[in-house]
């Protein structure tokens, strides 16, 4: 490392409105359909003089973009959130002159609707969750220099296996205390991001599937590891979806540790666990294609940056 | 209000062990069953000692209760939190001297199984909520002296119809805005708590019945206000379950205003919200029989104290 | 238990808003000041109605209650939170027909001014905490039958002393594994609420010095458990300050666990520690004048309810 | 966008330990020193096999990882966390074999001296917050190959300005309705985060004299924007720490609305403020030197990845 005096200047920068909590009820008949988001607008341009000398002309508001994520899911808002991210970067992009890039990262509630006499009820709903999937919509350009970029996903999808798991031939050293096991819980909080190489011919049923073929895949596959677990459920996503570039997995493995009832004379065979909060092990792999297109800003963050 | 000089003693006081992270698999077939709990142990009883010289001669460890929940996990775990918590609870006075009475909060969370080719899957599961199942025992003295009380309950049950409510008719001051509503979204992030008069036949039916009862009032009852609307769901519960005494509800009315878009010349037939997140109305009701036993020490809280 | 038929009827009951997050800047002269507060506002009155029938009537708009909370931060905010919350309590009783009792319960958010070449600027502020100052006013009644009732308090002051505790000496069961500790850790995130049986002179030098006499009672004082150091921290406050009728402490023994290193040939002289999430131990006791005035309805609590 | 059949394989991946809650205590005298961290260790390297046929033979165990952490806080932890990251991370580099590089991520909880009689207490300490000190330190290749960067940094540090602050002279379009501010509140929660040219004579001094340089900037700049504000704050650190090759910012505009007290009689002289949640405005923007050295790895993040 040495130290510099070179010249002082702006870097990388990029702003926006951050979680606009926008629902979009769909009232054409009596049965209403819900759509429950949480929108994120991120804009990249000729920012500059707003840093450097604090000269606001190029700058939109950020209470402009809320406006515009409100009144498009309106105009623009009766369907998956991919369309509706495109459809706001593309404004973005195209009518605001400064803009070189916009990126739209949406999160989306899961409603189901409530059961009466066996029938799911016209107008109201329970919050499904925890898992809550998201998007993230970054355009480039114009005319024939315009690139487009979605990918989706799901976060917060804790998943459990109780048995079909095991750990055991890792490396070892001087600090290593841990026994391998040949039976134990495997469970993480899922974050999985997938690119799209191209658009699928329904965002929503793309969705459904991909989530459906990776937990299939975390029930069937006999796990070595999580290492191992991740990838397969990545290929088999991959596999199953010709539409996909790549699939980034984040996976904390949620420990559950076998409670120690021997010293008051209970057997436990794997029945009674410590479900344990911290530390916890962080296991993070992608899953490509060879010849996938080129990623370019597609995951460059906005809300989860720096 | 006027100064004292009294002599300054130990009021009412319990100790015990918080969120214990109780895992119980069943694995006597290969299709296995599991409970996730989060369990708190309280003890009330002689323990003034150790408050007022530090002697800690009448003090069962908070470290003791931990290994007490997750052997109790194997030995009476096979079951609803409602005949757990009593077992545990119904240990603590019979077998530790100095308690009085003893208390077991549970939290349970909810698991479904991995659908794979359309069936569930024997051994993995992945979480479903964001509601939680709830329930707070209380025991207290022993032989012909003990009383016990149990109080099921469900938190964070979100709920939302987008239409069917109203609210007008008001009463107004020289503060008052608001307008009269006529058809407006009616959203809360439901607690409910029914204490028993006698127990049920079955404590998990009676959780998925109670549950259904209320969110099928919710979503058949034209709301005139969310008052109204916890009355109803709560009657209705009282009514289907002739084991419950009463029923405590707590509600933020988790306001989804309609967003202003006539400004920019787009109509908003009360379809496009924004979802706040603070302030919201937090309205409390309780509903009874009148001639419900008495609640005695069932509703003094634990965790949720002071 | 006993199953019961009887009629249903409403029970107790309370509504209000909640979490206005009202924030007061001092702008008389160029040195501002600024009270940064979470003002919730509950009603309990003649509200049946509403419940059992859906009339309004007789109900104060929620929204109503927080245009109040702003504008008494105008009128009456020009000092510390239990004077606010009383002048907000008088006028719901007041002037608000179907009020029978008002509470106001409110946190303050701290702040201390940015140093500026060692001087603290006039007008920018970094927030300081964890620890929130809290408050809880009730007021019931007109005329000759007025009651008031006032509780201060501080909520998550997270506090440690790295020696001068033991934990020894206490009860044993089949059940019990735990070693006596002669010297470690003690930690809490403290809850201390404070009722007052007179007015102080100062309400910002009473919350000041309340709290300055608990944290010296947890540092000087040797523990022997922390239901002691409990005790003594609440004996200290009331013998320092009479104007006080009872403090309710909770807990939580945030427990820091000695790492074993000597399976590594490494010496951990209580140097090195886990710190545990979950579970941990919580105790909570009162500490209270023989002679206090009867706390009535003051520990009733809104926001904590159900 | 472009369909794709290639083969599908492993990309990037890592793995470690995350959050593991080191406490070290100093007791070499009676008057203690503490060190509060939050650790978390990622490997990166040969790992190809875990992931693609689950075998384990070059995988260290992430519990090995966190023994690790736990014995170099003894070691290796009597100082600032920049260099207790780089011993943990040369270590994973130097001696296990298939690491090519490690990433080490901390966080520190800062404490103060309980006053007794106006001195800090030996051994008894208040929490201090909420803003947290980070650190993120990244170790590649041995030998002549090796190459270390040294990122510091502090998050959540929330800093408001009741004046000094306007917004105006901004970009318009269809959707916007936002009206010009000459005198507004200021806030944010800021993370910052500098990368380190070369090390300072003292990290703890650097954290301590950078935090401060920007704080002052925030406090004494007029504001035209929050990109100038942000600007010049980063600005301001690397004119006084040549150290430093580039800062990060990543800053919420935590909006404060001021309130409609018109329309109730009551004029509001920028007195009195809503604080919103959502949505919020959010800024970020690099500040560096033209000739700062290559970030190379740098930036790549774990705990905050995907």
């Amino acid at each position: 490392m040495t130290e510099t005096s070179g010249k002082i200047v702006l870097g990388p920068n990029q702003y926006g409105k951050a979680e606009n909590r926008v629902v979009r009820v769909y009232r054409d008949t009596d049965r209403h359909e819900i759509r429950d988001l949480n929108v994120s607008s991120c804009l990249r341009g000729a920012f500059d003089d707003a840093h450097t000398i604090g000269d606001q002309h190029a700058v939109l508001p950020t209470d402009t973009q809320k406006q515009t994520a409100y009144a498009y899911a309106t105009l623009h808002g009766d369907g998956s959130i991919e369309d509706y991210g495109l459809a706001l970067a593309r404004h973005f992009v195209d009518d605001i002159a400064p803009v070189d890039s916009a990126r739209i990262e949406i999160e989306e509630y899961a409603w189901q609707r409530v059961p009466v006499d066996g029938v799911g009820h016209d107008h109201s709903w329970t919050r499904v969750g925890p898992e809550v999937r998201t998007a993230a919509i970054t355009v480039r350009g114009t005319g024939s220099g315009r690139r487009e970029w979605v990918i989706g996903g799901v976060k917060d999808l804790v998943i459990l296996k109780s048995t079909g798991s095991e750990f055991a031939g890792f490396l070892t050293d001087e600090y290593t205390v841990l026994e391998p096991a040949q039976d134990r819980i495997l469970a993480t909080s899922l974050v999985a991001r997938w690119r799209f190489a191209t658009p699928p011919a329904d965002w929503d049923a793309a969705y459904t599937g991909i989530r459906a073929t990776m937990i299939a895949t975390f029930a069937t596959l006999h796990s070595k590891a999580l290492q191992q677990t991740l990838f397969e459920m990545g290929r088999a996503a991959l596999e199953a979806y010709p539409c996909l570039a790549e699939i980034r997995l984040s996976a904390p493995n949620k420990h559950h540790f076998a409670y120690d009832l021997g010293r008051f004379g209970i057997e436990n065979n794997n029945e009674v666990f410590h479900a344990a909060d911290r530390p916890y092990g962080l296991i993070q792999a992608t899953v490509q294609r060879e010849d996938a297109p080129d990623a370019g800003i597609a995951w460059d963050p906005y809300t989860g940056a720096v």
